[in-house]
């Protein structure tokens, strides 16, 4: 399977993916988030090919989600922790983990269920960082931002012309 | 690339990487979200291979995330609509933009910006749906579900087991 680049395409959530697209890194991500910072550890938890884990943690510290500590005297052994921009990628595993409860369960019912720190099990929501209601997609819409592309020849435009 | 399969491991974010994990196919969520059902609309805009296309498309309808709807007299041609399992992801992608405004912006800024129904832009948060306060990786924490796994030779057992 060829690999697509989003680079090109104006989008953030196409820039998101460019990063966190590839098979395995948001797996790899949420690895970190369990506690679980060292190669042997992720490698035994999930299953995956030491050359691909290796592949993909170069490409997270590469992307600054992840930042390698050196924790042997030597400095040979590493460990993996979440930079400030790892820790923000919080809000698209939750919301993966959500959806996953909710249309792909297990027979039985979630493997995993969120406690937050009110005490309750929570299923949690977007809301508007102004008013705080709720938002969803009916009552939320884009508008192009100041990079919003015009060049006609950029596919975007020209199908955004066609229709036009 | 050999295309992983996360559907053994116990987590319902697996679950989900499962059905949009691959490449395009949240992108491809994204144009019907923006109102571009068809096709044609979709290949012009994201640029990606015909075949590509149909067969995430094939892949979304099989996993009930869209559903195909005949819009011409002969039934040939179709639509492509969100189904409410489509609708739910929703978060994943506000997530997704959000992050990549924030941390992969554009040299001048974002692409794209979202304004909220209460006429502001918003950058949306994560809240509880019970207590309403602020959902973070400090104060969220993952708590064993009906189905956790606990077959000793499940990698994840082992890997726990090792470190008890």
């Amino acid at each position: 399977m060829q690999r697509p680049s989003f680079s090109g395409i104006e989008c953030s959530m196409a820039q998101s993916l460019e990063v966190v697209g590839e098979w395995w890194s948001l797996m790899i991500v949420r690895e970190v988030f369990f506690g679980r910072h060292r190669f042997e550890e992720m490698s035994d938890d999930l299953g995956i090919a030491r050359n691909t884990l290796t592949n993909r943690l170069n490409r997270l510290v590469e992307e600054q989600v992840l930042e390698r500590r050196a924790y042997s005297a030597s400095g040979q052994r590493a460990e993996y922790h979440l930079t400030p921009r790892g820790r923000e990628l919080f809000q698209v595993l939750v919301a993966l983990l959500e959806w996953g409860n909710k249309w792909r369960p297990l027979p039985g019912g979630p493997p995993t269920v969120m406690v937050h720190a009110c005490g309750e099990e929570t299923t949690p929501v977007l809301v508007c960082d102004r008013c705080h209601a709720e938002v969803a997609p009916e009552n939320l819409r884009l508008r192009p931002g100041p990079t919003h592309v015009d060049d006609p020849q950029h596919p975007l435009v020209r199908a955004r012309n066609a229709r036009a």
